[in-house]
């Protein structure tokens, strides 16, 4: 794994985000990672993340598969281009659809691995599956189809990167 | 709308989750109501649920039709069965699947509406559609798979109600 998360490129618009975002503060700045073919991302809920006592919220984890998911379509977007992820301009996606699977109930107080693949890029769509494991049992499947943002609705681009 | 939400209902071990439980002061706390065939919540997102400056965080909304979804699908199941909601056992539910389509950005700082529809009761399953409104528009929609909560897991049920 790289040092510099995927999240770490986003310009300073885009790291506003609850999820996924290095500037909000009372947000989960969840960072994802290649490996391999794969991106990877680990966080631990915080306690208030709860379902029922002992398992994690499932609106948690659909937020993480989702943050997870748009990280992903945007750095293999820059994978698939040929292009560093600090070039100009900034190369983001924003969610389509969203959708869940929870299969186990996941459990509170341990590191959750968020690990997504890439199933389609066509045009400015990503579609990308995560799993997300626990203790490493599979405790959700999900996916999200990522819709890439247009240039023009970047907001002062020219100054990130 | 009568004055008792849906989660006020809920037995205190159920009352902890990050969306929907009375007892988490970390968390959402939503409230759900019959309005006729549909149930309807109203909340307005804490200033940090941000996706993008001026947009509601999709994880949010997620969080949002996942909690009102197995709300909904806990009262149309004690509607189902003619009983009250304060009454034993306690009637509740797990979300199995979750679908959200992200259709317009959701601004924040207005109070966001979600109607949910029962679109089918079977057995311990149950379906519920919701929208996801802002200003009279429909931003998002989503479906919850729910799946009832067997009597023997839920702990001091005898106590609860």
């Amino acid at each position: 794994m790289q040092k510099k998360a995927f999240q770490d490129y986003y310009p300073d618009y885009f790291s506003h985000c609850y999820g996924c975002g290095r500037l909000n503060d009372g947000g989960l700045k969840i960072k994802s990672y290649w490996d391999g073919e794969e991106s990877v991302c680990i966080h631990e809920p915080r306690p208030e993340y709860m379902a029922i006592p002992g398992f994690v919220y499932g609106g948690l984890i659909a937020s993480l598969i989702d943050c997870h998911g748009t990280g992903t379509a945007s750095a293999a977007k820059y994978r698939a281009d040929g292009r560093e992820m600090d070039t100009d301009p900034p190369i983001r996606f924003l969610t389509a659809s969203l959708h869940v699977d929870y299969l186990l109930p996941t459990p509170l107080g341990v590191p959750l691995e968020i690990r997504g693949r890439v199933k389609e890029i066509k045009g400015r769509k990503v579609i990308v599956e995560s799993t997300l494991s626990a203790g490493g049992k599979i405790c959700a499947r999900g996916q999200v189809v990522a819709v890439q943002v247009p240039e023009h609705l970047i907001p002062g681009f020219s100054e990130a990167g």
